[in-house]
């Protein structure tokens, strides 16, 4: 039997030490987006460059290699931290040293030539522009895809990227399971929606006003403010810099507060996960949070099923109208209502929770499309607006409005966007174990006491870190893997239920 | 003859590397003062510590000895870049290499010690809690001393660290110089102001208004806000963070707007001296400010030659008080007045013009005694007290109030505190050489265009970065090297000057 005591505890040290650095460059990459002075904007690049590519090579060095092969041929035991530990950083040695370093230079190249033809593709909405970069970066994600290697479709190894175990055959059957209910719910809905005032809501609400009432509504959830903060940015998102330093940022409409309380909602919900995280396991596979998946349950659960929840407005109402005096002209069922309202549209990042799911659908469909060879990229404008119409019952007018809307594809990352639609099927099916394992949840929710539900989550999810792949985690949590059934029963008893304020 | 260019470029490479690193600790220190949540501090302590010992191997491999050798080997033309980046290097590289890695660490523990104790004895005004930690930093302080070498003085190998080329006996000389000039100044000075009200200007000044009033100024001296920003700190700091990114800070006292603005003056000067340096050359020599003299220099210069002057509030006044209204009541003589009013007082960093002097010379020549072993460190309270007495006319009542109030000897900060007179010094040579080759000048600075001023200093010491030697610059710049006797005059005729309202 080999020692293992040494490598496994190197490995720990290195780990360790690139989670130090790797925080270094989370927070000069929030900072960018908050604080930066604009000249200096080149600079960061090769900055970021720099730490990313020092990491790269403390992980990738051959030593590393020989230390997981001995903890490897030393056999943990199987409910060990080591095991788990020693899995992820197979997981992660195996990726990033299969793939040859010119290949990674020629796709970062690619990026950064793509990321600019999109912007620009994006503003004139020419497809053309895009084209042959978008070919480009699929001709580079299938070579990455063959490094990686895959048993059943090239698919899963880019999907492996953002959700270890994720299969192409899994997702397409739980995908094939809600298109015709969300479409058919989506027009539904739709329809009793647009008989609602799309700018009921509508107001004037000073910014100070907003932050001092997310501010409350976050710390009511628990959210760590001692560990945490919040910021302003052009587009909300949550970084976990490090540990005892989480940060959200949102954006304010002076006409809607509810676009900067649902940017709250939603990436307090992601900080929330990170705070959860064990503190002293930083760094390591067992303080880091187990998917994109995992990771957008967490937002989706608080910002849809809590915070898009009557009894959340029967809560928060009267508490916004301290701030907001305009709001005392309506009632907590009004709000809900107005919150929920369903519009088919096509921007995805401005969708209502059921004709969201439907975006995803749709650009899952056509990346599995790509990356098997039955699409080519020149047909994507066509294809989209095709099948967007069929979904959406609306004609696509432009690219911009179309196939260019999102900055993913520039990046290439191709298998990013199913983590959304796994992000709400578990959102939905943890929250109904969660209902079935508390009974006085609905009731503590409807007090705004979110301690059980918080509590229920790190206890079930948070403070594993990546113990458990995804799949495990959420058989571990809710006693099985991802189903679509929890999330169908969800989004039918809602939206069967939004009352019909005009009628 | 040896091939230099592939070493001095290893040298470049190597250099910039350690800026881009040191740049993200900027940015880690930047951030603790300004935004970081508290409950990230002691990961915060362990990043930098990290980033730091990275850098620091980066820099003393062997190999960089063996680069700066062939380099100096080769034999640079004397006014080249090569010439002045190897002198540099050189110097940072004998520095770093000639203290046993024993040493160093010794010497951050006890500094560790030090600090806390140091913020216990300086609260319950105690020094003999400080005391056995201040008698291990000398003593520590005393081995360096002698690791590094030293030709005449001890204090010469402390000195070094912050002003490259300062010698101790050039130093006693400018020190006993301006000692009975400058508290004979703060005596007559100090009786004058006396009959003005301390609290002339104190009124309502929102932050808001003064965070306005600030920018307007700043933004009328160039600093650059594309490359530089303003936030708020307990204390007012200057980050040059990296190319294009300057960072000032002040604090708002809301019952006094010349605080912040005084800070903002202060710390622009810093900040315009960041920005005026060659950006493709960060993170070399070149690309480096000179010294802290040089830079004290800059600060000092802006903030009371140009900001405490009369002909700035003539210009500034009006504008002001359209943030303020309530200084309508005031004439620009009055609030300059108010701005150079002379008091002693117990604490440095709340002093006035002349008795701020009066602070460094005391603590320089208390220093200098305890590294020359002419002083015992249990003897400091007793010769504090009694040559401050001597000096501002004051009994000190405590040692918080005495020699605990500054944290620069809780880190082992030897031969820091001259640099301070060197900066009045610098900043008065420079502006009594400046008004000599630029008649415009005043009549300029008189109508709020600072143009000219800027560009002089640009032209005389920004551009220059560590081209030369502090001393060699200030010849460059003014004819002389730093003299006493600009300072005295300047003194002289502005406290010789302050109208007396009260008479």
């Amino acid at each position: 039997m080999t020692e293992p005591s040494q490598p496994y505890s190197n490995l720990l040290h290195r780990s360790r030490e690139i989670g130090l650095i790797d925080s270094a460059s989370q927070l000069l990459s929030w900072d960018q987006e908050t604080y930066m002075p604009p000249d200096s904007l080149t600079f960061r690049a090769e900055q970021l460059a720099h730490l990313g590519g020092w990491t790269h090579r403390l992980f990738t060095k051959p030593e590393v290699g020989d230390w997981i092969n001995a903890c490897e041929d030393h056999g943990f035991p199987a409910d060990s931290d080591e095991v788990a530990n020693v899995r992820e950083w197979r997981r992660a040695y195996d990726r990033k040293t299969k793939v040859p370093a010119e290949l990674v230079e020629e796709l970062q190249r690619a990026q950064a030539f793509a990321r600019e033809a999109w912007m620009e593709a994006r503003q004139k909405s020419e497809f053309p522009i895009f084209q042959p970069h978008l070919e480009k970066l699929l001709q580079l994600s299938l070579r990455m895809a063959d490094c990686w290697g895959y048993e059943q479709s090239r698919y899963d190894a880019l999907l492996e990227s953002y959700e270890p175990g994720a299969r192409t055959v899994a997702l397409k059957t739980l995908f094939s399971e809600l298109r015709p209910v969300i479409a058919e719910l989506g027009r539904i809905a739709g329809e009793r929606s647009a008989r609602l005032p799309a700018d009921m809501l509508r107001g004037q609400y000073p910014i100070a006003a907003q932050q001092a009432f997310n501010r409350e509504v976050a710390e009511a959830l628990s959210f760590d403010f001692k560990a945490g903060r919040i910021d302003t940015t052009a587009h909300p998102f949550c970084s976990g810099i490090g540990p005892g330093d989480c940060r959200l940022t949102t954006r304010y409409n002076e006409a809607d507060f509810t676009e900067s309380l649902y940017g709250i909602l939603h990436e307090a919900g992601h900080g929330m996960y990170e705070q959860g995280l064990r503190r002293e396991a930083h760094g390591t596979p067992l303080g880091s949070a187990a998917s994109l998946g995992i990771h957008e349950s967490q937002s989706r659960l608080w910002e849809n099923h809590v915070g898009r929840s009557r009894t959340f407005w029967e809560h928060w109402l009267p508490r916004a109208a301290k701030y907001f005096p305009e709001l005392t002209r309506f009632s907590p069922e009004e709000v809900h209502a107005s919150v929920n309202r369903v519009e088919p549209s096509f921007i995805r990042v401005e969708a209502d929770e059921v004709t969201y799911d439907l975006h995803i659908i749709l650009r899952f469909e056509i990346e599995t499309r790509l990356i098997e060879g039955t699409l080519k990229v020149a047909d994507v404008p066509h294809v989209w607006n095709e099948e967007f119409e069929k979904l959406m019952g609306l004609k696509v007018p432009n690219d911009a409005l179309g196939c260019l809307q999102d900055i993913h594809w520039s990046f290439g990352s191709f298998g990013y966007f199913p983590t959304y639609m796994l992000g709400n099927l578990n959102a939905s099916q943890l929250f109904h174990r969660a209902t079935a394992d508390l009974p006085d949840l609905q009731s503590q929710l409807g007090h705004g006491d979110y301690s059980s539900m918080l509590g229920w989550l790190r206890s079930k999810v948070h403070q594993h870190g990546q113990r458990f792949e995804p799949l495990q985690l959420m058989r571990s949590a809710t006693g099985e893997a991802t189903q679509a059934r929890y999330h169908l029963d969800y989004l039918r008893v809602k939206f069967g239920k939004v009352r019909d304020l005009a009628s």
